[in-house]
């Protein structure tokens, strides 16, 4: 069901995007679908929480500059190379549309973080990184600017726009900006 | 009419919004709505158009990490503070949700970005930041941390948030991360 949705989605776009023609690819029942999935919205919530759950290749060159350069191009070319671009980008544009789909967007970036920042711990315990950084932090810190021009400004993203975020992030956690909280 | 959109914005949410109600609430005929504005997205694009010509005060104190700190409160407090929160945000939560909405939310955050870049140009002025500095860049890296929270990942949004944004900015632009491209 994911595979079809994702396909309706980045063919169609989601203003045509039609629980009909979701099923018709699938081959499944369209009575099924409203009952497990609720509808388009259902379908999409739940593309991005098998997307969440999926194991992605987290940088680990041994030096935390590099990995979390690594890591904000990866979300640049994620969303800008032409081959990649289309169906992350539906996905997420789809999710932003409705309720059911921002929770599941909240919960995929919520998942993705936590497997990032272990760039983070993997520097503090090298000695990279102070150990009172809080990882979380970091590793928004260096992606946040990167989605906010795709999805909210809708301003062109470029890759040095990817190193001014990863290298001002990292700025930030060694001047003690990003530590965490005290217990 | 705006306002009117704003009003039934509000009250019940993009998933709500009809173009008969908004008539309604404003006493106006709906093929004129439809004539001028399309729909409710051309509404909702109108609205956020006028908001980008509003003007708006931007701190002045003398002191540029008194002002970009005010700059990122701002937005802490229109989007936190439960008297100001929920028009601002079902608004931006609904340009969003369609083409033409996205379309106008990127040219309300290029002015407002245009505008706050004074702050950064009047510190230059006062030796308290590089000359070389982009100034749209700063402004941008002091606030984007917080719409990505409010509008993105979903995660709460509080004023150290908010603190940290402003100070990590400030911290970037002075190590010349934010420098404009030479031309």
């Amino acid at each position: 069901m994911v595979t079809a949705t994702l396909a309706e989605l980045t063919e169609k776009g989601y203003d045509q995007l039609t629980v009909d023609a979701i099923c018709h690819r699938a081959g499944v029942h369209k009575a099924t679908v409203y009952r497990r999935w609720g509808g388009v919205d259902g379908l999409i919530a739940d593309a991005l929480a098998l997307s969440a759950d999926q194991p992605w290749p987290i940088p680990d060159t041994g030096n935390v500059d590099e990995d979390i350069q690594l890591l904000a191009l990866e979300v640049y070319t994620t969303f800008t190379d032409p081959d990649l671009r289309t169906t992350p980008t539906a996905l997420i544009g789809a999710a932003l549309r409705s309720t059911l789909g921002a929770a599941a967007l909240s919960a995929f970036f919520t998942a993705r973080h936590q497997q990032a920042a272990e760039i983070v711990t993997r520097a503090v315990k090298r000695g990279q990184l102070p150990a009172s950084v809080d990882p979380v932090e970091l590793v928004r810190a260096a992606t946040a600017p990167l989605y906010h021009r795709l999805f909210i400004t809708g301003e062109p993203l470029d890759e040095p726009a990817a190193h001014r975020a990863a290298a001002a992030a990292l700025l930030a956690a060694r001047a003690s900006l990003f530590d965490a909280a005290a217990p």
